[in-house]
């Protein structure tokens, strides 16, 4: 897709918005539906902000949920074949799609502890990664507090947010 | 799919769950991964309260978003076979598969400024109504005030909601 500038976007209708932006949050395209009520954005900050605005502005059961609309690392969708375009992306980028088959048990293992322990699937903003640091990172996230967990889990969905946006609207992502 | 009992409702794990409920709300699945939170439910009253309470406790943006989410009837996503599972079988059932190029053109016309008047698609349980009474009320619908629409809009989300999970857990749906 060739990126495109904010008058751009402001001038697009909610079908063509949700087309585009509909996955910035992994499977979510409610988020991106209920952003374009904020048209004009100014910026690709202002466009961003609506979107983690709303995610902030839900109760927790509705943060916990949009975890769950994320995919396992290394996981059976990757397998079968069946992620979303930029999950699929982003988890070979990151040398997942070529583990051998004990590195992809030992992730099964832990992505199957962390879910029963926090009740959502392990999320990481996997081009920020590489597979070495994934089990790695996944351990040691695995003994953090519930609480604290939530947190971390989903500044990784705004970081994986901001790298979606900046692809579509061709800017240089900051540093996260 | 075969029904199932609230027992086994309360029993899945929340890719299960997601993978069986994602669609009670049309394409989002972000809902039903919330509500998952909110187990165990003690019947389908109780299971179809926690989707409705999720849906009415979000911001107006989030609302009009949920129904962003949804095909037009009679729309281009019928004609090039791209609508959910759930909804063919309904548009279908009501008739709306077999209209002639005249009937679709009328209806394309007034989806169109239905879009264009309150920023969200015609929503509409086809299951409770028939391929002739669509374009009355979409025409009748289209003169309301947009916050009555708006309302009236989200009433027939929960109408196609309950239909849809009473589907799942076998169980007669009430009259709506």
């Amino acid at each position: 897709m060739q990126a495109m500038d904010i008058e751009k976007v402001n001038s697009m209708d909610f079908g063509e918005f949700v087309d585009v932006f509909g996955n910035v949050i992994e499977r979510c395209p409610l988020i991106a539906a209920a952003v374009w009520s904020q048209r004009p954005f100014s910026n690709l900050e202002d466009l961003e902000k609506h979107f983690f605005d709303f995610i902030d502005a839900l109760p927790q059961s509705g943060r916990e949920g949009i975890l769950r609309c994320h995919p396992d690392l290394a996981g059976r969708e990757l397998q079968q074949g069946t992620l979303s375009a930029e999950s699929r992306r982003e988890q070979s980028g990151a040398g997942l799609a070529s583990l051998d088959a004990d590195e992809r048990l030992r992730l099964a293992e832990l992505n199957a502890q962390y879910r029963a322990r926090f009740g959502f699937p392990f999320v990481l903003a996997a081009r920020r990664s590489h597979r070495a640091a994934v089990p790695r990172e996944l351990a040691r996230r695995l003994r953090c507090p519930p609480a604290q967990e939530l947190r971390t889990a989903l500044a990784e969905v705004k970081k994986i947010g901001h790298l979606r946006l900046a692809d579509l609207l061709g800017t240089p992502p900051a540093r996260l």
